[in-house]
């Protein structure tokens, strides 16, 4: 039994609030139990100077920030304003690759999204957090292009979510809170297509190695929570 | 009659949620009409260095950091992480400075309190709205202190608010929303004491200077919304 | 009396030294009992960027930088070389929107006037000084622009001169110098236009609260002195 | 078969100089192919501040960093002297992190072991085999040590080594070169012990999702290469 | 005929105003010509921390930095605020290396004196200038020390003078402003001792090389412009 | 004696490696007893901003980097990442000023050479070993151009070697390790041509003033060892 009572394979209850703000196209407010993230996605209908200069800038661009807010965590988190930590770096070239794998730039034409990730509260599974509510924010931007992108294909070619696994004294669990990752034996994040397929694996050790057969049953789990995110996001979207 | 129907003496709808997360001791997220900040209250039992230092150290001290997030505007605006604008500098000076005019710095002893301010939602008034929510924010977070505090004197000696008062057409209004901030002739925020007096008067000409008989007519309109604001400040303390 | 025997509301000996160098079109020594400052006034044929992709590109601009010099002050001031700190950026706001308030924009046309106001030696009241010597400064840059800019409309609509107020032991006095303004219970920073109206206003409570009665006091000695600065501008123009 | 001759499962040929520098206690000239790399080990008799302030503080610490030189690509590559790159960031936290797996830091005391990666030229592969190479360094420089460590226990606890795998044109492929890196449709990097367990995994799609099966089969690929690097390591030392 | 009328071997005029400011125990305004500098020597109870740390800890430090203002050329002079350009870092090197040349830091004990050579306008020679004004300044701190520091021997062992030749057109000159100095076929910048001894010798081939003949006529001429120099600083130290 | 065994002005022994990488077109790892430099020259088929903007846009140009590697010292030497040094902002402005001198940039025509200087062991006169260094990997960089250079004119006009001299307990001796340059009394940078011409003089007085006739003596002993390293850069050209 887990520290919170949850099983094993149980995902935190997940709660998600789509238009939180309405200023920008997509403004999600996502929880996992007590991890509170604002994912905003905006449009600029121009692209990075890098990627207009090449020849393919008819095509789109998507790049995220991720940010953990200073009143987040307690202690309180210093404020990244005059240069970016290395954690932080990781983590949005992660969620920006991750979104990334679900957009066709041709379709979306030669326009940028930006996926703001603002923590408002950190208590572990940010970065897999910021993929699962990215990817609703996305959807939203998205949808009020309208007539400028074209109809014949969709924009979104599949949808993406995310979670983390670890070990725990010999156990594979899912979804850690922060008091389970800094315990972890081994700390996994899996990111995976609605079709079942792998985006993106980062599995570290902790203090310690792990087995073939170790990493088998992780992405096991990894798989089943997945597959309940991607229900849970269909949800939001209809509702 | 104003763009969005309201008396040239009327705020904007207020709307005041006390412990949005829980990992602060002080967290509110405030919204006037359009403007929504999420303002933190974070304690640390240590002082800056420079206030360490100092004979006074027995002291304690209060700062603030005003940030807004990229997805508050539209256009998205750029993030702030390798330098400080000026303006977030400026505002953030003036909210520890206002919040600072409240605060009782021997009885709080030794501890630093620090307010975020990060706007949410971008519509005019940040700046004074921060100070605002910043007062409730600091006193769930005084709050949380119990008996690491004497109790013989109040930590928090009066209450502060502010508000932005204009010209506009010739007309002093009331809680300027972006679009009339924008258009207005003259940008006036006070800040002011539950016992009405000032703590802080920031008014400047746009394009248009301003008469003694214009000051006066906005210095009354704002100690009138500043009167209200205080009403409901008191309300979201006792709910 | 005041601790160098001045009356409440007397200014410090004022002097004024035009084309200090000569390569800056404008350049002034100016002082105000201890507090010296060299402000120069260069021109520049282009528009900064942000500026320049502006529909109203045909505007010009002005802008200002303050620093204040390491030998300055004893203790020696660190130079602000890898960041400008908050109260730099603050004050030199302060003095370019004061300053633009003078200048028809259109008339100068297309060019970009910067302004820097270098503290050789600080004894108070620099960002005021600042904006008077400015406001010289500026008259003679434009008046080395010669046919360059219309003569239908003078590029100067009006005069701008500043001055500093405080109420030290509950009276207001005017100009003060460091040591008044440290030991200050108000201290109050007030722009007008040579038709007396203002274009900033900037009252900030020093550990006491004051009253509506308190401001109006210190406004009317701020008006008494600026008048008597802009005469002293007068005649150092003709002289 | 591939564009320079490899088998599938064929590394490129890696060739090992020790002590190329001699100031450094460990300096290993390392290349796989094109891809050739200086890796330094020093020892600082001091902890990192954040490190000596904890509990902890007997233990030593292991930190690296990673660089990639100006003329280590063509075109040159701008030198990282303002900012690191996010890529140079998650390469050398990756190091760092793989290298710290096998060392006893207790046994190790309260010393800090840097690893210094410099690309002397980059034609892929270069974070795999600064890992592979460091930990060549990290015995030289660990075997300066002598009598300052405890003899009852080993400093070093495993061996580490790493290589890329990824999928090409469908097929598995061992130790990519840049060519081959920027064509694959998967990039999987893989850092192992000894023992043959995990210590990291990093797998990212490349334009195209990966299915369980394809992972599978890169991971055996890796494996199999790792081993054999683990026997160049063991050659080079004894040599 | 040099375009100024002047000499081969002729300086501009000199003008060296001491206490120009008298916060800083040192302030002289000095010009050659239109280069005019402002050099203030300031002197702090402390030693800098990679010096404090020091076996040698009881001798002092002197060091320097040099900025051109903004308004002192035209165009104006982009103000050094984020980073420093590598010619200000050089010369203010050259500066302090060449004026710690004449300080017995044992003497003068645990402090450190620094010296600000602010460019008020910039006409060619600023370093010499700065280094031959800085002297002048130091001579005045130094004086200020009263008791502090032991009578038995003197804090300045030397005096220190500096100046510019090079050749134009084939003829060696002294003391070159800007017009010549941009023209010039070779530019040598001399410190020189009262003992007619050499501090620093930087000599730069502009676009073609120099002979040791050519080499020998620029020293002589700098030794006699050094030598006037001397006599000036002597003259005004006494004035 | 020498410590080392050496005459005083006997070079360390000198050893040139051309191509030791093969991606950059310059490639050159040179040493001077145990100072081992990588110089690596990159060609731009463009020109800087600054010089691209300039009349003069038809000439090319050519810059160099110096950067010390973190193990090339023991102590580990901190890398610059987030600033340069002065130290090394003076020397790379020395390497390229030097190398310079000896190209023809008309018949280079617009396009840049990047000069970088990567100190992988440092013992004494690293700025000078870049220059003989850089000379040869300009050569090979030079060659790589072919028919993009006219065959009219020769590209390099004459060849550039440098080397330090110093004064050690009254005697010149040439070519310094860091033993010798930390106890030298005065420390001469000596840039030479193919002709016997001077390029730069850099000489510094190390707490002692020194007399012209010192000068003479260091100079003719810098002559002769440029004389011998350009032996040897011929040879290694023809090798």
């Amino acid at each position: 039994m887990r520290h919170d009572g949850r099983q094993p394979d149980e995902l935190r209850p997940i709660r998600i609030q789509r238009q939180f703000t309405k200023v920008a196209p997509g403004s999600v407010l996502i929880s996992a139990g007590d991890t509170t993230l604002l994912v905003t996605a905006s449009i600029d209908e121009t692209l990075p100077p890098w990627k207009a200069a090449d020849p393919a800038a008819q095509k789109g661009w998507l790049t995220a920030e991720y940010c953990m807010l200073p009143g987040s965590t307690s202690p309180r988190k210093r404020r990244e304003r005059e240069k970016v930590d290395g954690r932080s770096t990781e983590i949005q070239r992660l969620i920006g690759r991750s979104l990334r794998a679900c957009v066709d730039f041709e379709t979306l034409g030669p326009r940028t999204i930006m996926i703001d990730v603002e923590v408002l509260q950190a208590d572990g599974g940010t970065r897999t957090l910021g993929i699962t509510g990215g990817y609703i924010a996305l959807c939203d931007a998205i949808a009020t292009l309208g007539d400028k992108v074209s109809k014949d294909r969709p924009v979104l070619t599949t949808s993406i979510a995310a979670v983390s696994v670890g070990i725990s004294h010999g156990t594979p669990i899912l979804d850690l809170d922060y008091i389970e990752d800094s315990q972890a034996e081994v700390d996994l994040n899996v990111v995976m297509t609605g079709s079942g397929e792998f985006i993106e694996i980062q599995g570290t050790a902790e203090g310690r190695s792990f087995t073939r057969a170790q990493l088998d049953q992780q992405l096991a789990l990894a798989e089943k929570g997945i597959r309940q995110l991607m229900e849970l996001q269909q949800a939001a979207l209809k509702g």
